[in-house]
């Protein structure tokens, strides 16, 4: 917020032709260790669309995970930005592809036959949409299957900068070094207004999301302000502390409800994420205190629910939870 | 091709004004008893993408089978004729979809859900990928649901006079009395050269066809050559008489292979395909006698064999086939 | 600026679902004295695209004006909004359309020929891309023609603010009471960071814009920060004061070029933009005290200039733009 | 038609992967003395927007003349192929385009000025629709700036033959030699019923149309009937005979009418189709002997008539015109 406020002086020249836009492109090049294009967007949705829709043909299609959020919850963003593309649907565990499932679909959909589409991006959500990482050499080998196949990589780093955090790599290793062409940089979810990037390290590709960042419409004319937001991001490592303090605080969550035998922890806790199945005696304790979990839908494991740790959650509050798990009546009585 | 002979005499208007076509969407009213639009195209992959691509907007989905034809071998045409639809795939027994499958379906896609798309279109294969027929009160309540959910209900009828035959229905039965919008009509395999074609009985979705049809490229100049296949298709019944003629071949293709113990049948015989899984011995035995069949892959089920039987299989290729069947060593053997 | 930090407070559900989002369809509502729908965006670009793409269809067109910004500037956001759809492009002076030219166009077209495309809407800019405005009874005449010929009318309102004060109407005349069904009502350039709207009066156009403006990717999980710059724009008619500001502005800019025998003012001027060709010895007099004139190609009558007033424009600079046409030598030899 | 009969026998594997479309692409090559990649279409609507799709990503731009066939006739063909492309139109005499007016239009266009689209490709139609044929030289030049311009270079070859014959060419000579990158090759109105093929002569645009001919529903399961047409169209110099006919029977119509003194011939005559204003006179007299000419509007030069000769005009009939011209009552008055 105080970004902004610095940017609204002095009068620029519109479209992105200016300073906040020309130190965008020069910040995010020495974040990544690599000549980097940037495309600042709205949501994540926009950045995943024209990400994808900038390396798939009309006629191509998408490896994708079945659960990931290109799939499940973005209405048809790829399809919309690549003209009439498709989504291929791998299954996995934990929301991840893995390198057998990649070259099983490869080989079953039959490269360079014109009856299926043509393999254009296997697109990676790092972390998962359950909050799981891919380990760097899972990246490189599994990037290393696409590029032999034709294929782009794409990552949706929605929650790029916790799983960074967690692999303790750089920004380099986690992206161009593993194999990666492009990617979604969420900055949204880790403490930005309306600010996400696509980001790509082929020129190539830049110039045509160049064409279709634009005609999208979102080029802005008064760039200056999503560019501030990008900025300040990066700044003084203000990513970094941010996603630390709340993979931190998911750990520590964890670690709670980890001590509640009526608690199933459904996936492992590589993030900021939590997902879990709770008993309702401690959903309704919980309820007394004013805190209501987010519902979710665990396919074949059933209804639980989901909790995303920010990095404003304060110790406080970490411990009131903690003393609820301790506390609640139920988790009691059922120990007993 | 007799028909073909008599057309290319005179000189005609081009562009399908001209008497076969006009003769054409009588013939095509009469023969399902309703006023019928009738847009012939040169293939089935053309038939299914524009009749999807006509009612389904580039935010729409389309459910089907996950087995279906647009799905497997169609190279992505209801994606490109819709400009960026997507096909929600179900799952279901002999490439069938349930009443029950779409039902829960539909819920869990959400209705007016912005965050997903648009539930554009059920489309239903008769008979199926498997050769099995959905019967007229499977296909009124799947209608019924769709038409609720606010879908148009399309068949892919690359096969629909064989489904017609197994069902003693009439044309009209199994379309618009049955709920159906719009279907494609296959005739190609079941006896013309080039020539199937789109049929609506809803003059809103004629309009929006005869605009696609035209920009696709599928308004031939010299139209009344594919008018006249698909006129001669209807008369004296030749529909009928093929497509019973083949399904009486399955039918005994099926009986005899259901002799052999070693012969598992994979799929119900309903029209003119069979699917079964054969032991090497018999194969090879058909392959001394110059028999190639089509190797099929059934997913869980594993490799097996598709057989599809023509108007053309004499009786004599049947007998030699169950001659084979019977003697092949490996038969006698199998069952000592 | 100060309603972001006012809406930089307190938890809101994402997506749109909160008390701005909310106020904003009742305050719009109450603008235009109807039912309104209101679709956020972050530029005119994508209003524009959202807008004419929830009118036409892939095999549709869209008649405009040669000049329109949606030709010249907007990389193709129509067609790619529409999905394959195309601008036909009309003729006029001071890039208005009349209705001759209107019915002249839809004449040469033909309507329902589908060698053609299917006539979708008539998109007009109000004011023009050369400051000129549409009186009430122009629109009138003209939405009249577009809704026989089966066209819904878009108005392009980037400068909708402006032509409102220069025709003394409410929003509800210069909209849907001439016949507009949906307009892109731009802010951006009359005091806002980021906003603009998509806006229709119109449920079933707003129930397909609801779907393309999340895959679009412009449904922002922040939504308050767009929502809270619209609001405010209409607080305390905030959009009247810099309006009216602005076209006084020009008006008195436009009188000053007036006195000068050697300036050619290219179109009258109705709102905030001055358009003139200039004497070099003005050009190189205003240099020197700092101000560089936008150039502007006028096509048939040559290079010129445009001036685009704001509100923030003092008096100050004004009688220091006057103090420059009077004394610049040139100016004094020319007359002489 | 004879063509047909023959191939009407023995049983061919579907889908174009039969001797027909081998012997296809072989005779193709030897023509264009190439490797030449042959995609048949039934019309040649599908031909233009298949070959400029595959050269025209959905934010690119075709550059054409403003009353060539895919502009006025082919239902936004190029739009939907290229999934949302734009064509930019250029003036110029007789439907061609010169040298002058390209470079013009792209200067103004601006390369790679994302606010515009990108150039992609430069459509010729040879010969032109007002029956003109491009000199080698002339084509030469226009793909040398396209090229420079990264554009590829399109051929609509409607009446390609003609222009060959007029111009004592090569199909090489007036194809790749000349910088032509893809064409349609015309062959229904010179012989065939319903055959057109895209050519092109780059392996990786072959490619792409690979895909794209398939999910447009071109790729037929039954091609060997569509390759029977286009192979006997090569077979005897076939193409040639018939294109050299029409266009001698074209120019004795035309100078029949150039010894009329009160017939306007309103364009060169180069191949088979003559474009006059004739008097309602001779009008008369022709309808008297049931001769019907198609009316044709020439914008400035107001309403005509556009005559095209075919290979099967017989001398007879010739000889008539030339009566009704000599003899036409109105036209001795109107020497006299």
């Amino acid at each position: 917020m105080n970004a902004l406020l610095n940017c609204n002086r002095g009068v620029e020249t519109a479209y992105g032709a200016d300073q906040f836009t020309a130190t965008l492109a020069q910040a995010y090049s020495n974040f990544f260790e690599h000549q980097t294009f940037v495309f600042p967007v709205p949501t994540g949705t926009a950045g995943n669309g024209l990400a994808l829709g900038a390396v798939t043909p009309p006629y191509g299609t998408i490896f994708c995970h079945e659960r990931a959020h290109i799939v499940t919850t973005e209405a048809g963003a790829p399809e919309f930005y690549s003209g009439g593309g498709r989504l291929t649907l791998l299954p996995g565990e934990h929301e991840k592809i893995s390198v057998a499932v990649l070259e099983n679909g490869l080989r079953r959909h039959g490269i360079g036959n014109v009856h299926h589409m043509a393999v254009s991006a296997l697109s990676l959500t790092q972390a998962t949409e359950a909050g799981v990482v891919y380990e760097l050499d899972e990246l490189e080998e599994l990037s290393a299957i696409a590029h032999r196949a034709g294929m782009k990589v794409h990552l949706d780093g929605a929650r790029l900068a916790n799983a960074m955090v967690h692999l303790v790599a750089t920004p380099a290793e986690i992206t161009w070094k593993a194999g990666v062409d492009i990617l979604t940089f969420g900055t949204t979810k880790n403490g930005t207004m309306n600010a996400e990037a696509v980001i790509t390290f082929d020129a190539a590709i830049a110039k045509v999301l160049s064409y279709m960042h634009k005609r999208a419409g979102h080029l802005c004319s008064k760039m200056r302000y999503m560019s501030a937001q990008l900025l300040s991001y990066l700044e003084d490592d203000l990513w970094r502390r941010n996603a630390l303090q709340a993979n931190q605080n998911a750990a520590k969550i964890a670690n709670i409800l980890a001590q509640c035998p009526d608690v199933q922890l459904v996936h492992p806790v590589h993030i900021n994420e939590v997902f879990a199945i709770l008993p309702p005696r401690l959903l309704e304790a919980l309820r007394g205190k004013g805190i209501q979990l987010k519902p979710w839908s665990f396919q074949h494991k059933g209804q639980g629910h989901r909790m995303v740790m920010s990095y404003c959650d304060s110790a406080d509050q970490i411990q009131q939870f903690e003393q609820i798990c301790r506390e609640a009546p139920a988790f009691i009585e059922s120990t007993a």
